[in-house]
Order: C-alpha cells, then sequence, then structure tokens
C-alpha cells in the first residue's frame, strides 16, 4: 500500500501544498492557494480596521496576515487531497516551511496580536514578512553596539546581522510599539506559529532561530544579555522573556495534528507533524545535497547559495552559517545575490525595443525567449560589455545595498541581447565571487545545484554559469524544490516505523533526485571568461570596497532629490 | 535693389544652397539635392566600375564621387534660384563650404583619377571622405614618428595626427597605390577642387590646410621634409609636389565664374567666388560670433567645439588650433566629442520599450520627445546614475577610439527616461570638460553658442548642457547656420564695392543672428550638478587615463570574438 508524506511551502504571495509518494518522490499532486490580502504594504488591512480609514504602512513596511496562513493552508492541503484521491489514512507526516525571518507577536495561548481588538489598528502587531525594511535604524544600532563590544557572533554572519531579521524586528517592535512588546508573550517565527496551530505545540525550529536570530545550537546560547541591554535596557531580557531556548533540530518530530485542524485540513488526527523549515534551506536535501562541497543554487527573483560543511568557518560578507542549520550532522553555510532574475525582468520591461516585441509576437514566443535565442548566438565576450550585478544592492560579499548595477564598454553598436547577456554574466560573476569567496575560507565547492524558477527556464544563463564557474550544475528534478523538501522532512517526522524514513540522506535516496540534463563547463569559454572575471573582479573591488562610493553618493542624491516631490 | 548672396554646403549626403539677402541675412531660399552615390562605402560605383563587377571596398572606407558634387552644386543651385525669384545679376558672391579632409588626386588639369579609365576601379583614386578610417595604420606611423622626432607642430594638433586628415590618406595613397601618388598632380580637398571647377583656377584655402594639413599660415610652412623622408622615404616631397604653400586665407576671393560654370548654375560670369571652408568653421561667423571667448557648439550626431583666441595655447586632446582658420586676426581652436545625437539616437532605437513606443503613437508623438517630456520632469540627480559619453569613443581630452560607454547607478527601478537623461547628461559633462581644458590652459570660454540639428530639437539637453556648464547658450536664428556662413563669405568676396561686405565682422552684424530664446544656468540645477561632474571626471580619469584599460581590453576581446564568425 502506497504512503504519502505532505508539505506545504508558504512563499510571499500563496501557499502552495504538495503530496509526494514517500517510495519514490513522485509528486502526485499540487494546488497553490494565494493569500487573499497578499503582502500588506500600503495600508492595513480594511475590515480589520474597523469602519475608519486603514493605518497607511510607511516605505519599508511589509506585512502578513496570520489569517492568509490558515487560511491557504486548509485550501492547498484540501485541495491536493481531493485531486489526488488519496486516503487521510495513507499522508503518514506533514512539513512546512516558510520564508523567514516572518515573525508576529502573540499572547501566551498563541493569539496573535493584530487579532485583538485593542492592537489591530497598530502595525507592530502584525507579521513582520521577511522583506519588511522599517527596521534598518535598529540594525544599524545592532550592529554597531556587537562590533562597538566585539561580539563573536557577528563572525558568523560574515560581521553583520539584517535588519530583515529576528533581533531588528523585535527591537522595532519594542521602541515604536513599547506596549506590545511588553504585553506579548512571545516573539516568534510565522513558521513556528503555524506548526503551533496544527499540533497545539510551540516547538520552535533551529533554522530560522540560527539564521535569523542568532542561536547557537551547539552552545545552545542566543547573544548574551549584556548585549541586549547595550542596545536598549529595556530589550536586556528578549531571549527569556520573548523568544525560548528550547530549539529543536531539522528533522525533529514537532507534534500530531489536533483534532480540530485534522478535520479543518481533511486528514487524520495525530499525522505526525515536523519541526519548521525555512524554505530556502528545505530546499538542499530536495535536491539531493545531503554531504559537503556541494552548493545549492536556489535561482529566482534572486539566488540563495546554500552548501553544507564539517568545520565552522569565517566566509567574508556571508548570510551565516548555522550549526545543523540544514541538515544534521554539518554546519550549514548561506550566502546570496540579491538580485537574478528581477534583474532580467528588469531589462525586459524597460529596455527591450518596440521590433523585439514585434518579432516576439510574430514568433509566438516570450521576450526573454527571443533574448536568450539571440544573446546565445554570441560568442564570450562578443558583446564587448561587462556589468555589475548590483540592480539589487549586493548581499553577500559587500553586504551592502547601496551598491548599484553598472553596464560598461557599451557602443552605438551594442545590440539589446548584448547587455542582456552581459547581465547574465554579472550575475554567473556574482555567484563565483561567493564560490572562491567560500573556497578561500576553506569551505569547498566541487559541484553545484540549481532549483528555483530560472534553470527551468533559462538554458543560456545556466551554461554561462556552468562556463563562468568552471562546475558542472546538476538541476533539482522537482520544480516545487522547496515543498517536496517539506514532505521529506514530514516523511522524517513519520520515521521509518510510521512507513517514512529515519534519516533525511535515506529520504533523500529514494524522494528527491535530479534531471538528466546536467550543464558542464565549456573549456573554451572558460578560458574566454576567466579574464572578463578579472576585469569584473577588479570593477568589484573598486565601486565595492570603497575605492570609488560614487555608487553610494548617486543614492543619497536620487533619494534627496526624489524626496522633494 | 536688394542684392543677394549664395552659400553652398556640401555634407556628407548631400548638399545644400541657400540664397540669402545680403541686407538683413533673410533667407530667401533653398535646395538641397542628394548625392546620388551616397557615400560609397562597399563597393565602387558600377557603371564605373564598368561591365565587370564593382571593385569591394574593405570596412573602413568611405568615398565619395566627384561628379556628385558637381551635379549637386548644378541642382541646388538653379532650384533655390528658380524658387527664389532672384535675377542672377542680383547675385554677387558665392561660398561654398565642404566637409573636411576630405581628398582626392587630381592631374594637372584637376581631373580627378577617378575619372580616368585606367585608374576608375583602384579605390585609391577615388576621394576619400572625411570619414574614410581605412589609414589608421599610416597616422599611427605618422603620429609615433612625429613624437620620436620631437615635432613641435603636434602641439598643434593636441599631440596626435588624426587618420582622418591629409597626411593620413595621402600615405595610405602612396602605399596602396603608388602609380597613382606619382602620377597625381596634385591631392587636395573636394572642397578646393570645387572651387577650382567653378573659377578655373586652384586656390587652396587656409582651414582645411591649417587644419587637415599641419599648415602653420603665420609661418606659411608645413612640416618639414625630413618628417615625410622619415616616415617613407618615396613621401619626402609631399608638399612640394602634391600639396601647395600657396594657401589663401579664409574671406579670400578665390576668382569669378567661369562661363561654362556661369552657365551650368545660371547666375552670371565673373560672379566672385570665395576660398572654399570647412562646414563646421564657416559656421562661426553665421552664429554672430567674431571675437575670443564665445565657443561655437555645432551639435549634431557627434559635437564640434569652435572658440577663437588671441594666442597660441597648448589645449590638452584638442583637434587643433590654426592662425586665422576661422576668421581673420585670431586663433581659431577645435575640439569635438565624438558622439551626441547618434547616441540618443542609439538609445532610442536599441533600448526603449514598448510601451514608450505605444504612448508616442498614442500621443502622436515622436519617440525622443515623450522621453524628452518624461527625463524633463525628473530633477538633476534624482534618476541615480551617472554616465560616460564614450559609446563612440573619446575625441577631445582623451583623443582614444577604444574608450567606451558606461551607465551606473543602475537600479531594478530605473526607467528610461532616467537613462536617456543621464546620456544627455553625460554630453553635457563631456562638454564641460572640454571647456574646462581650454580654460585652464588660458582659452577664455565666457558663452555658449550653439547650431547644428539637437539645439532646435531638444530645449532639456540645451538647458542641461547650459545648467552644467553654467553659461549661457545662445542659439543661431538660422538652421542653415552653415550655407549662411558661405553665403556670408561669398558676401565679403563681393566686397562692398560689389555690394556686400569687406570685413567677416560686418557681414556677421547684417547677415548673422540668434534667436530670442536664450538657455541660462540655473542655480540650482547647477549645485546639483557640481558634485555631479566631480564623480563623473573621477570616471573619466580612472577608465580614461589607463588607470584601469578595461575599455581597451573589452574592444580587443570583442573585435577577437567577433572575428571568429
Amino acid at each position: 500500500m502506497a504512503k504519502y508524506a505532505l508539505g506545504v511551502d508558504f512563499g510571499t504571495e500563496s501557499a502552495r501544498a504538495l503530496l509526494v509518494d514517500v517510495a519514490d518522490g513522485r509528486e502526485v499532486a499540487t494546488f497553490v492557494a494565494r493569500y487573499p490580502h497578499g503582502v500588506i504594504d500600503e495600508a492595513l488591512p480594511r475590515p480589520v480596521a474597523g469602519s475608519g480609514c486603514p493605518p497607511k504602512l510607511s516605505k519599508d513596511w511589509a506585512l502578513q496576515s496570520p489569517d492568509d496562513w490558515l487560511l491557504t493552508l486548509k485550501q492547498s492541503v484540501r485541495a491536493t487531497m481531493k485531486a489526488s484521491g488519496v486516503k487521510a489514512e495513507d499522508v503518514i507526516g506533514i512539513g512546512i516551511d516558510f520564508t523567514a525571518c516572518t515573525m508576529l507577536p502573540v499572547a501566551a495561548d498563541s493569539t496573535p496580536f493584530c487579532k485583538m481588538k485593542k492592537h489591530e489598528k497598530n502595525p507592530n502587531a502584525w507579521p513582520k514578512l521577511w522583506k519588511h525594511h522599517a527596521a534598518q535604524g535598529q540594525a544599524d544600532r545592532i550592529n554597531a553596539t556587537a562590533r562597538r563590544m566585539g561580539c563573536d557572533f557577528l563572525d558568523r554572519y560574515g560581521g553583520k546581522l539584517s535588519s530583515e531579521w529576528m533581533f531588528a524586528k523585535s527591537l522595532q517592535i519594542l521602541e515604536e510599539a513599547p506596549g506590545i512588546y511588553n504585553e506579548a508573550a512571545r516573539l516568534l517565527e510565522g513558521a513556528d506559529w503555524v506548526v503551533w496551530q496544527m499540533t497545539g505545540v510551540e516547538k520552535r525550529n533551529a533554522c530560522t532561530a540560527g539564521y535569523k536570530a542568532a542561536f547557537e545550537p551547539k552552545s545552545r546560547t542566543y547573544p548574551p544579555k549584556e548585549f541586549f541591554a547595550a542596545v536598549n535596557p529595556a530589550w536586556a531580557n528578549l531571549v527569556e522573556e520573548k523568544l525560548s531556548t528550547d530549539i529543536y533540530p531539522q528533522g525533529a518530530v514537532a507534534g500530531g495534528l489536533t483534532a480540530a485542524m485534522a478535520k479543518t485540513l481533511g486528514l487524520k488526527e495525530g499525522t505526525p507533524v515536523a519541526v519548521a523549515n525555512v524554505d530556502a534551506h528545505v530546499a538542499v536535501p530536495a535536491a539531493t545535497i545531503t554531504g559537503p562541497a556541494k552548493m545549492l543554487m536556489i535561482m529566482g527573483t534572486s539566488i540563495c547559495h546554500m552548501v553544507l560543511g564539517t568545520e565552522p568557518r569565517k566566509v567574508e560578507g556571508m548570510c551565516g552559517y548555522v550549526w545543523e542549520g540544514i541538515i544534521p550532522g554539518y554546519y550549514g553555510f548561506e550566502a546570496g545575490q540579491s538580485g537574478a532574475g528581477d534583474i532580467l525582468a528588469w531589462f525586459v520591461e524597460n529596455a527591450v525595443p518596440a521590433a523585439y516585441h514585434a518579432e516576439a509576437a510574430k514568433r509566438k514566443k516570450d521576450l526573454h525567449g527571443v533574448l536568450e535565442e539571440k544573446a546565445a548566438a554570441l560568442r564570450p565576450g562578443e558583446s564587448g560589455l561587462v556589468a555589475l550585478d548590483w540592480l539589487n544592492g549586493n548581499r553577500s560579499i559587500l553586504v551592502n545595498v547601496d551598491l548599484s548595477g553598472m553596464v560598461l564598454g557599451i557602443t552605438i553598436a551594442t545590440k539589446p541581447e548584448e547587455i542582456y547577456r552581459a547581465l547574465i554574466e554579472s550575475l554567473a560573476f556574482g555567484t563565483r565571487k561567493i564560490i572562491d569567496s567560500f573556497e578561500s575560507s576553506g569551505v569547498a565547492v566541487d559541484e553545484l545545484y540549481a532549483c528555483g524558477g530560472l534553470p527551468y527556464k533559462n538554458k543560456l544563463l545556466m551554461q554561462i554559469f556552468s562556463d563562468v564557474t568552471g562546475r558542472t550544475i546538476k538541476v533539482a528534478r522537482s520544480e516545487q524544490t522547496c515543498a517536496l523538501g517539506s514532505a521529506m522532512f514530514g516523511a522524517l517526522a513519520a520515521g521509518k516505523k510510521g512507513g517514512g524514513y529515519d534519516t533525511i540522506e535515506a529520504a533523500a535516496k529514494k524522494m528527491a533526485g535530479v534531471r538528466r540534463e546536467v550543464f558542464r563547463p565549456n573549456r573554451k569559454a572558460k578560458a574566454v571568461y576567466d579574464p572578463l572575471y578579472a576585469e569584473y573582479e577588479k570593477l568589484h573591488d573598486y565601486f565595492g570596497r570603497g575605492v570609488n562610493p560614487v555608487m553610494k553618493a548617486l543614492k543619497t542624491l536620487h533619494f534627496e532629490q526624489a524626496g522633494k516631490r
């Protein structure tokens, strides 16, 4: 009798459920449910805010609704189950993954503060989505204090904690809405909150605690109380009063589905639920990676790079490394590029002439396809262009949002496909820079794996990444890599006895896979890209390391002048 | 009784005749006649080449046909006269201007070699157009030799003679077609050849001799024989045997129309003809400039900067200075930017999205107009961009065709009109750099004047040039500034006795004018542009002066890779 595991992937705009055959990873059914409120970044939802005008949000705010999470959990799981025809008793386990850090204040019984009449009009009562950027001031002070105090936890995060993470966001609540902060029994990740709703118990996961809240799983410690007190005395007891040191490793069981939740989802009460995961990280075993030196690139609007290692290593400008943050028994290292698909989308939307639109329409291709075809006909270096891939700032190595993009080498003979190709090459150079940084710090990167939207859409991009990095790239078999990873952790929650697996390695062997098509580096192309990469590196250091801080100056001027409107 | 002067402007693709009222500069009639053969840059014309396949031209060749010049002279003058209703006896003088250096080998009776059966199939027998670039190898050797020998004439030309000029082109004829070189009685400018056809006498003008053949009018000397011999022993007697030291200043009379030519043109025999002029230079008095510190910018596909001075001055990367090369009594200084209108045209053709095309169509505006409107709504610095205007290389200051364009500061929020504006700003920065270079070398530039196509089409561009340079810009009243200038020299050839003028100052006072609309620098904009210009300068020096020779490396790679096709 076949057994199945359910994975639910909570993204920025929607949640996806995926039902997977535990024996071979076959994807039986899937369903995507969009959040009714989407990303809340202009004003709080109207019904919640009562009859008056809903509070407007300042720029850089990005919230979500916990009702949306529960509603789409129900919709996506029910629709998937229905489409699959699988019986509830054959679902042996559930895993979920989430964007992070997406955090919210809750009461002791897990009630979100945004669901309380007295707090619902306060934006700080609402879940702050990962891309909420309004706590930059707090992040700056946190980093300055940590540096001043010589806190060694900074080493694990490339020298800087992001404004997107738990500390900056919680400090923002304290400083802007002290009432909420003080009254809150818990500040926790949306990931853990959903698991709490499913199982009735609070079981925080090590992945978010490690990558987003500076928790060190080996010693089971957070940064010291003195650090928090130095930033803001009222913040001294953050860990004891709002967080928890009761953290569960990836692969652990959070509990069984409650009777109520089982009924809501149409599943069996007591079905094992895994502790939650982060979307990017859960994709690693789903791309078959369960050991060191294989780097996964999640390639979508941006690129997330993850690799396992056996030793802690300080890597320049890395997002972070966490013991067992991805897979038990390894350090999980994370880095990233803050733009990729969105840079190409920007180009296609803003810089492709009408003639190309006409050609695409005539040939019934999309514009990306037409550009890819024309760009693929060029030789490496033929464009005469080199670009810097910082149109969204630089996340890894330089960790600087004030950096910006550049295209150099333009002539009046330059064609759109040449710029398009140069932008792709710049992304590949950015990834190579990250790989070089890992390797020179002692974290091996022998092979590349890819998932996300881009690898399935743009073969030219994949080949260029392979040529530039000189590495083979394998592509995850499943296009729903995150949801598959969650299903694998669901199978792990069931355990071998429950029809699943006892180790993530065993689950990966059976349930994960890569495609037959492998991108292999072309030696001749690599030989042309090596000197081009050297040019990229020179520009990277000149503009990125402060020799010529023109990009910062231009951003400052931009904001000043745009602000006068 | 009203008197008239005729100006004929020989351009790259066509000739324009303009009939002007001598009393007030009123433009009575004009006519443009296109050269039937246009620019000859692929193969020699078929009828000339006989029944066989016409010889193909290598890349970088650009020729013209002398028949085209005579035919369009006839067509344009006759059509203009006809349209004007003016009688031949009321035309008191004629002046012409020409592209330069556009040169050809001729026999002692002025027969072009390309009109001789035995030479017509040899491309070196044909007039080499100003933009003929196939003599770069010769130019490089000429410059290397001049530098090695410490020839001080280099100082007058910013340190370098161009491959577009007389020496490189004549050396190419010698080395590729020695038979033609040796047999030729004369190598001369098309400008002087046409005047010869009109008057029956060879009267070479000082403007082309000075700017294009290193003739020094004060001493009436060319570079010494030893210099030519050092480059190529067979070239030693270039000056004595092929050129002439019998050079006439701007404003002199070449002679009267021959009977035959008078009949051809429908004018009176003996009508005074001025010595020829160069198109750019003749525009200076036509824009009312007859004294120092007023810089004329001829703004079309590229920009030519001209200013008069009282002392010889060595200016970095200038095109050249010539005593009385523009106006009697002054040194005429020339500099230039190798791209302007063509850079904006490149952008409009290659980088403007379909939505903007649709908007332009809907609003019945052209794309430039839509972009200009959107760009004008931005504040200085608001784009967050800075660009280098070298999409066609750099002519003045750096004199380097291997430089290329750059746009820096791009984000995924960057709009097409922001890049468009940044390109315009980069052109203004390039002009400011040239002005700064003149001023720091002791050539004053107090005020700017403009003519060419751009000033009448793009007000935003003019305002940005004014804001960036901090200088007032006046625009020549006539859009046919060159033809008007030629007509003014025609009036000068007639002299006061003949119903014209004795000095170019007097002619300019009556016949030339500027428009009422003046572009005045906005102090606030200038204050924003000053630091932006400082950023431009830093990038200009970093990429332009060899600190980071990446542009040259990219060009080399481009040609290597493109060459493999």
